[in-house]
């Protein structure tokens, strides 16, 4: 394990939290809130660490995957003890557990909350929710690789680290150069982004409410800044968050290909056809399902359209209260919580393309059962998939089931429901939000004792940075020496 | 497809049922009862058509793997078709459906009912319900094999047979012949069954009831006859049942081992080893849990042993209504539904075998992460396990799941409440029996719709058979002739 490669990158990421945190800090200013000590606090302390932790460069440029999923978790965790700590100082949320589950809610871009009423919190504390959203969804490492070359060695080190972040199964880099990969992203995810606050501003929100609504949409978080979450606004703006979520749920390297003028390409992704005939046909059913509930058919329509785009983009606002919708709705909500959106995206959950492979895989052992001597490849895309990508999904699989099953476990100690467990570790796990029963989007995830939410905590993680890299930081073999 | 075969092993599978159902016959003969001429009539009928497809040999011998799964698939629909109709003309269960939905959970040996009360069923037609998990425990293609040699060619030929039958991932072939291995497995399940009847009867157990619950328990499958399941019997007696449910959740393969005195072989089996910890350490928890509720704590280990025996080799028999248990045992309970016994016992579930090796699958996938060019392996009881092998677990995983979700989403459409839902799939495709909430121990599958009935028996039988030759059954693929 090289250690001082690993020390060198925590304290970058120190520094450029504590740049981020300017921004709350203007917030703060601009609405003459007093909490802006709080922000200045922290990133005094930031800093201080960071430059003491980057002072001595790294002499050993060596970067294996190892090292990639090590920093990249440790990275994260950091990042989230160090976000927590304005809102334990300002006494927003003064319980350090909660806080911190608060944080990672947001660097994960879960959007699952402790917090029964936000509406009076300080408009720099809200801000500073929505923002980690925006700084999780694309990721803090790809984020600090668009501003300098991390590693030394070949292109592959800054893939390890690349990979380890980004969400899904394989990583495909846009340009050769991975840094200018980062910029491309880091670039088309700022535009569209700035796209929606216009769009919602034209709409008559309020430039506070547009920009953190954006910022929640963007890493398909779900942090709202009103206790109803999205219920009070008017349809066209519930309309445009509907649409831009699901735009935040589209592979990035479908739209730097769009960019290109690269039409049939794009075009062609089996991905982006299966998560949007996913998304077309569960609006169609749950409209049907919940049409008596509401006054006319546009209304269902554009509350399915709203939750199941939350859903499956994982980003977890509401417009309505989809517990006491029929259950067939709520079934087909929880599988979507499973899918998720798809890879390369800021959505979380399985991701399409892995369901894709392992619809793929099936198909392939059935063949294999009547045609037992033939040769039968899974491809994706017109292109043979590697062994070792279906491998680690069937591996991402078995991992997948083992934590939720633990995590199930540990929170029936607390003798909740069945349901409430089930969907608030589905909920966490996946980066949605909320679930059902008592973590319905109406409630919040307050109830859960200290063991419980320390569980969900690592769930989320867990989740956004696809289990191995959280797997490989508490592994001890992983970190001998070499 | 060689269809000449099939038609020739349907024929023998009618003969055959046709020969089982002379025992209960007897048994209204015994009792005086008038549904003696349900079971003369059915007979009838069976060997009618089992002479008409048995009339000419089949020319052709060979028997491959697609060959194997759509046999025993068919065999298995036409041998619960068969079965139901003295249901229905006895007028215990008139419903077609209802009547197909108790056959295959009896044969399946799952041991879900439609029927509210049982006690007042004629003896005859309650012999037969537990008879038919007798037969369906240990396979009835396996029972034709200890007959007869059933296709032509090399050993091959029958391993495809039995191994589609047979539960777990792989089978072992105890001897080089497959007819003895056929002969042997039978001669232990029998002996087995006839010393619990005999422990039931030194327990006071009268002898009609001490017959049923012994077939009952031998192949796991649940059907008891009286409302109440086991709550009526003495602490004897339901300890007698406890320790032969998990007996009979052990592979047989190990008892093979102990009649040969091959001790230390038997003993280092992983698969034992896990099941056994399991075991205990979920009667260790649940006690814990349910200590408060009962008077002492005899009370509770024995009602903790019981239901944990009875859910982990997916037999169903209750004590208890574990529905009222806290939810840290209602949670445990329903992952052991999961878990399931030993592959090649007469027990359901994922197998413990499958899970073991998905465990080690997963570890082998940290390790490679770690040591990237390191060359892993997957071991299993010191031998490496075949990469085809692995390669079908998580095809099987896979396959598990989506079945799961599809089923769970068309019972949805009734409205009944998730964990209704979820715990009736998981009952039925485990080939367990009880669910919880509304298809709780004391509760029945009658509540469901005719649709949602088929699909839950599709579940039973995917279950039993290990779900592929059911789907090598449906797939159009299979029936062209080559």
């Amino acid at each position: 394990m090289n250690y001082s490669i690993i020390r060198y990158i925590i304290g970058l990421i120190l520094n450029m939290e504590a740049a981020f945190m300017a921004l709350p800090m203007v917030t703060a200013f601009l609405y003459k809130e007093s909490q802006w000590w709080c922000f200045a606090g922290t990133m005094v302390i930031c800093v201080a660490i960071g430059i003491l932790l980057t002072r001595k460069k790294p002499t050993n440029k060596v970067f294996y995957v190892r090292e990639g999923f090590v920093t990249v978790a440790l990275s994260w965790v950091v990042l989230s003890c160090a976000g927590a700590v304005p809102f334990v100082i300002s006494g927003a949320i003064p319980d350090p557990v909660d806080a911190l589950f608060e944080t990672v809610s947001g660097f994960t871009t879960t959007g699952a909350s402790i917090l029964p009423a936000v509406e009076d919190l300080p408009k720099s504390i809200l801000f500073w929710r929505s923002f980690t959203h925006w700084v999780g969804g694309m990721g803090v490492l790809v984020f600090l690789l668009t501003l300098l070359p991390l590693v030394g060695g070949g292109k592959g080190h800054h893939m390890n680290l690349m990979a380890a972040e980004s969400p899904g199964p394989s990583v495909s880099r846009l340009v050769p150069k991975v840094q200018s990969t980062a910029q491309i992203l880091y670039s088309i995810y700022f535009a569209i982004t700035l796209l929606e606050i216009v769009f919602l501003l034209i709409g008559g929100m309020p430039p506070f409410e547009a920009i953190t609504h954006a910022l929640g949409t963007a890493g398909t978080g779900g942090f709202g800044v009103k206790n109803d979450s999205l219920a009070g606004y008017s349809p066209y703006l519930q309309n445009v968050v509907t649409i831009f979520m699901i735009l935040f749920g589209v592979n990035f390297s479908v739209y730097f290909l769009l960019l290109r003028k690269r039409f049939s390409q794009a075009f062609r992704s089996e991905e982006i056809r299966v998560y949007f005939a996913v998304i077309l046909l569960s609006i169609a059913v749950i409209t049907l399902d919940i049409r008596h509930m509401y006054d006319s058919v546009g209304t269902s329509v554009r509350h399915a359209a709203f939750q199941v785009g939350s859903i499956i983009t994982t980003t977890g606002y509401a417009t309505t209260d989809f517990n006491l919708w029929p259950q067939l709705s709520r079934t087909i909500l929880v599988l979507l919580m499973f899918m998720g959106a798809c890879a390369g995206s800021t959505g979380g959950g399985i991701k399409v393309s892995r369901i894709i492979m392992m619809v793929k895989t099936f198909r392939r052992e059935m063949r294999l059962l009547i045609h037992p001597r033939s040769v039968q490849k899974v491809a994706m895309d017109g292109k043979a998939v590697d062994t070792a990508v279906i491998r680690n999904t069937s591996a991402f699989l078995i991992t997948y089931i083992m934590i939720f099953v633990v995590s199930v476990l540990i929170l029936s100690f607390e003798g909740h429901d069945l349901v409430t467990n089930f969907t608030a570790v589905a909920a966490t796990f996946n980066n949605i939000g909320p679930g059902l029963e008592l973590v319905g989007p109406t409630q919040n995830y307050a109830l859960f004792s200290g063991v419980s939410k320390l569980v969900l905590i690592f769930d989320m993680l867990a989740g956004r940075l696809e289990i191995f890299p959280m797997l490989v930081l508490f592994s001890p073999k992983a970190w001998k020496k070499f």
